[in-house]
């Protein structure tokens, strides 16, 4: 199985991954089980071939792979790789990889659908770790798991994104991913300048998901279940919102306004839209939901390698 | 011992070399075979210490030591440890590692002697991995384990080589290893400004080695057990050579002139001196080739854990 | 337990950690020894966030983890993790880690006290690889558990620092710690303008350790048991000093100045401030107290995994 695209995961595929990080989750709870996973994949091996550097992605699938057993080869310049400086293809680059029996080889490349090409002609399992402006499908499903996780479903909620809208490949692929359950309501909050695309509401009108838009964060955020923050970039604003920009920061007083259970997530790095003293509440789940990324990494893992 | 030059290895110890390989080769097939080699060497370190990026043989031998249960030590950029960057000698380099207690230190350096040096005081036995236009003895005995494991011997062969027979260090060396068998004739296939260096020839003719020369890749590829084919680099080439280039291409056509059971080799990457369409003759053995640097390095590895 | 100073270490810390480190030098000289070591952490993992290439020490602690049985993930360009380049900070960065469960966190920074930062967040143990001018403890213990090896005591010994005292980080530590313990002395080798500091001065008077200072090599290294040399660089000099540089040489001459038992020590890399011919000399203790920076970072990790 290569895993290029979140599209590629119906509902039943999410619910099975999810049951597996579960019982990955509990047993890293306890020496015993943490001893269990540590000795499933030892005659394997996995590799991260990193055409750009993005060091917590990167820590993240090894430290899963290392947690599963697996032995972990790490390259973060594999531009470097005969492949780029030489003019090799990615095809070729494949073929070589392929002779060197990985139970998987993770891939981050700068250009957008390079991951889609390796895995059309690679014999081992190719993993998506992020390409370019286009797909980075664990991050979708590190997100989707911190509200399954929290919630125990994954129908039935108003989920408010915030930030921006338009660049953010996270708000964009929950937001598809969300279109797949019953009953979701989604509140974009953005500026003009950086709403989210008329692709998305598309498709979110032809799954019949509920949406509304708001350039006002206390609206945006009041009722909502799940509050998706992500940076508002000054310098991708025009003229005109960049007055807006100072109004879209998570703080004490926009806590106040949130659900009392409500979760506020956050793809980090997260610079000033959301300010510290948010962290203590126990509704802030962003550390939470970047440790799910390990999680869901070795859900994945796991999953491909006993195959 | 230290692995530093092809010419170390003779008639015996490469067949010994390939035997163990043939064993490697064979219990990587099966799981359990997978296993026992994963847990050789579990309480043993190596250490890749490259002086300049070389992702590829990097790669080979991290994946080869991680299969035999080695932890794997790496540096890409070794010329920022102390030695380099503060004027410390190669020699005092090895008298810290030796204190590390490595299995093996593989190098890459871009100087020519380098690694001759290193090996020349450290107790810690070291593999070259390359050292500028020096060596790359695990290449040379991936190539010829290669033409090995596809006709059972290494005598009565006729062996093309073509490309750049002037800059390219493999070619050169498995002139120099064909030398020593019987009956090997080879057939040199490039331009006169990219021709293969006196001093091959002579090595050839003291060892009662026959060869011809020829820049006719039609003529040069006929009757040839093995075409081992390299790049010929046209900013390499001087003004009346130039024309020649775009002539030494492997392509459909050119396989049609191959006897039926040889097989094309080349040390990869591969830009457009062999064309894709190639890659599912059952005589395109390149990938094959580039796997069993895997396996070549990880019966050098276990030999040298061993001893 | 976060180790961010040597400070934190007193006499009983000290010997309770040398003791370990004789224990695992004892152990790593039998195949059983060191296959019992690299069955230790098998479940765990530590990891190395460099902010800057330190390759000796990295590879040092790497190692050292290896031996335990540790899966290391590694980065030596943590500079491009997502805080740095996005403007996380050092805060948000533990916080990402902490989810990772790891046993130990080694960082290096080049900003003084960004560890004790990260120390002062982070749930996981934290491990102060140097941080510019500051601290780098592991190097400190390294030099006290060499002396200590070789003299079986900390106390009642006549210690030379020669070089560099005005920014060399090594011996500054070292006679803070050499302070701890009873009758020592320490006569301080330099120029003027590379004197050691005067805090460093007082804390020893504080502490009832008498030193004395002098530019004259032959008067610092008769009758002392340890010699502590460092290098002393020109380009620092100011101008009435500069002539003097080329006497801060320890060579073959210099030796004969020498107690019989004394041990000569240096942090490396080594330039030309103590010749080659030097090495031969059983009291050159320079390599074996590089591979003691290897004991010591086992006996750390080894301790801070079992609390």
């Amino acid at each position: 199985m290569h895993v290029v695209s979140i599209d590629q995961f119906d509902k039943d595929a999410l619910f099975e991954l999810f049951t597996k990080t579960d019982q990955i989750k509990e047993a890293l709870t306890s020496p015993s089980g943490r001893k269990k996973l540590a000795g499933k994949h030892r005659d394997k091996q996995i590799c991260t071939l990193f055409y750009e550097p993005s060091t917590r992605t990167r820590l993240s699938f090894e430290t899963a792979g290392y947690k599963l057993g697996f032995g972990v080869v790490s390259t973060e310049s594999a531009g470097q790789f005969s492949s780029a400086s030489k003019g090799e293809t990615m095809e070729d680059t494949m073929g070589v990889l392929d002779g060197y029996g990985y139970s998987a080889v993770i891939i981050r490349h700068p250009e957008t659908g390079m991951i889609g090409r390796a895995a059309k002609v690679a014999k081992t399992p190719i993993i998506n770790a992020g390409d370019g402006a286009g797909e980075h499908p664990t991050q979708s499903l590190l997100d989707t798991y911190t509200i399954y996780s929290n919630f125990g479903r994954l129908d039935n909620l108003t989920v408010t994104m915030g930030g921006d809208l338009k660049y953010g490949r996270c708000p964009r692929s929950l937001a598809k991913v969300l279109a797949k359950f019953d009953d979701n309501h989604i509140k974009f909050v953005s500026t003009k300048s950086l709403a989210i695309g008329q692709d998305i509401k598309d498709f979110l009108k032809q799954n019949n998901t509920t949406y509304e838009e708001t350039s006002d964060i206390e609206k945006g955020v009041a009722g909502s279940d799940v509050i998706y923050w992500t940076r508002l970039q000054k310098e991708r604003l025009d003229e005109k919102d960049k007055g807006l920009a100072h109004g879209f920061i998570i703080d004490k007083n926009t806590l106040k306004l949130m659900k009392k259970d409500a979760i506020i997530m956050h793809p980090l790095p997260r610079v000033d839209e959301i300010t510290t003293d948010v962290d203590d509440d126990p509704r802030a789940k962003y550390f939470e939901q970047a440790g799910n990324g390990l999680l869901i990494r070795m859900a994945l893992l796991d999953t491909i390698a006993t195959e």
